[in-house]
């Protein structure tokens, strides 16, 4: 069997159950969401099945006591949520899921262990991921998101629920075994966090995509930042709707430039300084080279335009004169198309791979790129998908800030107010510069 | 400050010293070697100090007696050798080196804290790196290598220095400390390996060149595997001196394909099946295809040849009347030249970094590929240096077969016998095929 790309590799028949453990307001829920993103933009299929979810189709909003381990009502009907998520799960295994996310405390080895045999029978591996934290004010701070955000305490006085919420942990104490704590798990495969990431234990990892996931989950980080996004200034290949090359800035660029170290402040509201990522090609190093001389600056050949290959030069109007069929294909699914000699969105995102990696490691980046690769950083953020991410408007001379939540990601926008050319191209058209109100973003 | 490429972000002013830890037989020394050639082949400054060699210069085969806690002699040298390694390691900083690797057992709390504040004084951060391994074959594996490599015991009878040997390592494991085994160098940043990852803990990872080196780590296994390296068949543009491109297979490049299942058996010496890698030009594609239909095949972009840019599909002679200013800078630093529009032999290892990675987890696998990217996946095999390494001869035609080994990489090629051109080049020359006997490799 012949496959394309690097994404995947061994992965043919592997299924992945990923078992969440620990208590309530450990973060499981954020890791969770995030492996998932992560995991959907490199196009492999992940989904979440969230027990508290299955649960509350029978209990919507339950007190503390619901959690007690003397409630033989309330176990009943946690177990049967269990289940059914399950369930529910294998049945997405079936029709072609292959990381499934199974979120809930698995606070007890029974549980876990009826978790790994029910996977196991179905041939799909488990791999359970441990959040242990004794940080009061990570706990603190998760609880009070919860209060404010979690359908069991809505339209509750906050102050009680964070008291019943708070007894609610107290219930799943009194029943949690960490993995392995007893030495008696040991032939489980487990990643356990403390303290998201201080420490980290790693055990019986051991194929491809398993590492795969260990190695996004050990790069996250929950310090409070944000990535900084910006488009070269417009470039005179810009003007005359060619695509790809290594031109120029236009004046009207020039500009740009000069204006972004006031975008910058603006959008910093100090005089803290970022660390700039630009492209190997001469517009976006344009762009960044009147920003204040304590930013470091990094060029990455990964930051490159999609390579337009055979096109590369062309204007739209001249591909679809010159390659009438490539035209008609890349509309018809532009996220896999790959230019003659050249690049698909799927390859930029493959590249852009370790990219995101360490962007998750690092704080205050600004990125200073290109046109398609900025939709890939985008689609990761704000989990755009491969069918509209190719599509999206992302203006010149705008500078965007994006900070990542608990449960999305905040997005900010700063235009310089410098005209610049519209670059967008909606399906089938061969404009030179469309007007992009109907477009996605 | 500007820098290029993506190896190395953040790390500008970093200075890491890794600290191997753990008894003898532990595959410290193993471990140090595929960390600094890792490290080498992504052109980031690695040395290994290996305090047994210092040790050597005063006690050059001492019995395990030498080792024991009561010998005050044996220790005064012991810790002299440590110093003098040391003191070695941290001139080398000073003179530009990113990252030292202390090669000893360091048992010992006070030890590690001892090197600790010795080089935290000189601003280098320390990561401990631990091996521990209960598996009683490993170790055996591992006293039998050591007793017919190492120095200590050249020229002794196997029996003895075997016996010898073992005692040594009980002098160690009377005073042997595991990394915070106490919960007292919880402060400390480590990694903790057991049984060459079947369990890993990591402790305060915090930066990026840091996480690089533990991810590199914990790829690592020790199974005995090989890997396989052809380049494609001969192509069209082979014969007419083109570089780049996608052109077809040449009929002679045909028969190659048609043979490689013969040559694959050959070298494995069994029906086992190979996992296939090519690129994803055609005429990897071609060469792969007649293998049997159990070998999955994958297709990676990764592997592409090195990007010409504007040169693609150019003879030598083209290039040099076209751009000689390109051809002689070419020549002059073939490793870091980037051509216009294109790529750099810097380049393409960066982008090769992941398949490294996932090879060296990986077991029976078959790279199909070209002729500079193959350059760089020896290169790293063989500790070929970026000087020599883009001017190595990589014959058409021939099965190439890599078995890692503890020291070094043992290399079988097994010809097709089936007559192509010389695709080698000369410096200076613009020759389309020629004599690659004056050549490298």
């Amino acid at each position: 069997m012949v496959r394309q790309n690097g994404v995947g590799v061994q992965a043919e028949d592997t299924k992945i159950c990923v078992v969440m453990v620990g208590l309530p307001a450990r973060g499981k829920s954020f890791i969770a969401q995030k492996a998932q993103r992560y995991l959907q933009w490199l196009s492999i299929p992940a989904k979440t099945f969230n027990v508290g979810n299955y649960r509350r189709n029978d209990a919507p909003q339950p007190t503390a006591d619901f959690f007690s381990t003397t409630n033989t009502e309330g176990e009943k009907m946690r177990r049967a949520a269990a289940e059914a998520a399950v369930a529910d799960m294998l049945a997405w295994f079936r029709s072609g899921g292959v990381i499934g996310i199974l979120d809930a405390t698995n606070s007890t080895k029974e549980r876990r262990r009826w978790v790994l045999e029910t996977c196991k029978a179905e041939g799909v591996e488990v791999i359970f991921v441990e959040s242990k934290c004794d940080d009061e004010n990570l706990i603190m701070a998760n609880i009070r998101d919860v209060k404010t955000t979690s359908p069991d305490y809505k339209g509750q006085d906050p102050e009680e629920a964070a008291q019943d919420f708070r007894k609610r942990i107290k219930m799943y104490e009194s029943v949690y075994k960490s993995v392995d704590e007893d030495g008696d798990e040991e032939d489980l495969t487990y990643l356990k966090m403390m303290n998201v990431g201080k420490q980290v234990v790693i055990n019986r990892i051991s194929d491809y995509l398993q590492s795969r996931v260990v190695y996004y989950l050990m790069a996250l980080h929950i310090r409070p930042r944000s990535v900084w996004l910006s488009r070269h200034g417009e470039s005179e290949f810009n003007l005359d709707g060619k695509i790809g090359g290594d031109a120029y800035l236009s004046g009207r660029g020039e500009l740009y430039a000069r204006k972004l170290p006031e975008l910058i402040r603006q959008s910093t509201g100090d005089d803290r300084p970022l660390t700039v990522w630009t492209s190997t090609l001469k517009r976006t190093i344009a762009t960044a080279r009147f920003l204040p001389p304590n930013y470091n600056q990094l060029q990455w050949k990964a930051l490159d335009e999609l390579d337009a290959g055979v096109c590369d030069g062309l204007t739209y109007q001249e591909i679809k004169n010159k390659y009438p069929e490539d035209f008609e294909a890349r509309d018809a699914d532009k996220y896999n198309y790959r230019y003659q000699g050249g690049e698909s969105y799927r390859d930029v995102v493959i590249r852009l791979e370790p990219i995101m990696m360490e962007l998750e490691r690092s704080e205050d980046i600004l990125i200073i790129t290109h046109q398609a690769v900025l939709r890939c950083i985008y689609a990761y953020y704000m989990m755009k998908d491969s069918e509209d991410s190719p599509w999206m408007n992302v203006p010149l001379h705008t500078l965007i800030k994006l900070t990542p939540r608990a449960y999305g990601t905040q997005e900010e926008r700063f235009p310089a107010n410098i005209p610049a050319v519209s670059t967008w191209r909606g399906k089938g058209s061969t404009a030179k510069h469309e007007d992009p109100s109907g477009s996605v973003m």
